[in-house]
C-alpha cells in the first residue's frame, strides 16, 4: 500500500511535469464507464491526438477496442486475476505512451466497487459511475469508494422509474458518505447530462490551453 | 490459495456429515443475489427452519435484514475491505449456527465478479447470478468466474430489449467458458424462471427428505 502510494506519487508528478490532466473512473461492471469515455473522446473529437485512454480489465481488449473506434489512442492493461488497477501497472503503460503530445488521460479502472478504491493510481480526480440498474443499495455498500471520489456520476436514469430506484435516494446516500462529492445525473446512451460532466471536468479548456 | 481450499474440504465434510445441501452464489452488486434468495426462502416458506442464509458483504447489514424477513435464519459476514468470503469466514459463521437443523445453506457471496471465484467455500456448488442490465460484456470479461461456476441465472430479463442485450449471445458466451453451465433465464421480480432454479436445485426435495 504504501509502495503503491509512493508510485502514485511518482506518477502525479510526470502526469503535472507534462501539463497532463488525468482521471481515473471507476464502477461497477456495465455501469457505463467505457460508455462515458466513448462519449468523451467523441465530444472531443477535434482534440483526439491529445487524449490517451488506459483500459483496466482482467482480460479481454473489448473497452480498449470499443475507445479506439473513436481515434484516441488506448493501452489496454489486463490484471489476470487482480481486481484492480494500481500505480505499477499505469507507471508501465505509461511507458508506452508519448506524453508530450498528451493533454488528457483517461484511466478506466477495472469493474467493481470495492478493491480500485484503495488503490491511487497518480490521478488527479476520481470518477464513479453507477448505474440505477445496480438497485438501490450500491453505494451504502460501498462507502470507501464513494468516501475516495471526487465526482459521482450516476448514470441510466432514463431507467430509473422501471428499475423502482430512487436517483434522490442515491444521491443522498451518497453525500451522506462524502459530502463534498459532485452528483450528476446522466443517461449516456440518450446523451443526457454528459456535456454538464466534461464542463465539469474542465476538458475543453485544457485541448483548447495551446 | 492452499490453505483456503483445506478450510474448503473442512467445510464441505461438515455440511455432509449434516445432510446439509450448501450453495454459493455469486455476482455483481444488483445482479439479483439477495432477491432470489429471497425468492427462494419464500417458495420455500414451509420449511424455512431448515434454512440459513449467510450474507457477505464489505459493510451493512442490508442483504441479511432483507432475507430475514422472510423467517429463514441468516449471519451476515462483513469482509471490511476484502472483495470476496474465504473458506475461514464461513467456518466462523458457521459456529454460529445450529446444524442439526439445517437442511439448507445459501450463502450470498459479496458482490463482483472477480475476487470470489478463486475462494471455494466448501459449497456443494456455485451458482452465479448476472443481470441484463450489466451489459453485453459482463460473461466474457469474467471467464474464471463461469468457468468455475455449475448454474448460471441470466436475470432481469423483462429489461433484455430496452437495454438492448441479446440473452442468447449472453448464453452462448457462458457455454464457451464452460460447456458443462447448466443456464437459466429470470425476472425475479416478476417471478419468472425462479421455480425451474429451485427445482433444478432440488431444494424442495431436501426440504421433503423427512
Amino acid at each position: 500500500m504504501a509502495r503503491n502510494r509512493r508510485l502514485a506519487d511518482n506518477n502525479l508528478r510526470l502526469f503535472d511535469k507534462h501539463g497532463i490532466r488525468t482521471i481515473n473512473i471507476l464502477g461497477s461492471v456495465g455501469s457505463g464507464k467505457t460508455s462515458l469515455v466513448e462519449a468523451i473522446a467523441q465530444k472531443l473529437k477535434d482534440h483526439r491526438d491529445e487524449i490517451v485512454v488506459i483500459a483496466g480489465d482482467v482480460t479481454t481488449t473489448i473497452d480498449a477496442d470499443r475507445v479506439a473506434q473513436h481515434g484516441v489512442r488506448t493501452v489496454q492493461v489486463n490484471t489476470g486475476v487482480e481486481c484492480h488497477l494500481d500505480a505499477k501497472l499505469i507507471q508501465k503503460a505509461l511507458e508506452t505512451v508519448d506524453l508530450a503530445s498528451t493533454k488528457i488521460i483517461i484511466i478506466e479502472n477495472v469493474g467493481n466497487l470495492i478493491c480500485p478504491a484503495d488503490f491511487p493510481l497518480g490521478s488527479h480526480l476520481r470518477l464513479v459511475v453507477v448505474s440505477v440498474t445496480e438497485g438501490p443499495w450500491m453505494i451504502q455498500k460501498h462507502p470507501v469508494m464513494f468516501h475516495e471520489a471526487d465526482l459521482l456520476v450516476i448514470n441510466k436514469i432514463d431507467l430509473a422509474e422501471i428499475m423502482e430506484v430512487d436517483v434522490d435516494q442515491l444521491e443522498q446516500d451518497a453525500k451522506q458518505v462524502n459530502p463534498r462529492l459532485v452528483v450528476f445525473r446522466t443517461s449516456i446512451r440518450k446523451d443526457q447530462g454528459v456535456d454538464a460532466v466534461i464542463e465539469h471536468l474542465g476538458l475543453h479548456q485544457i485541448t483548447k490551453a495551446d
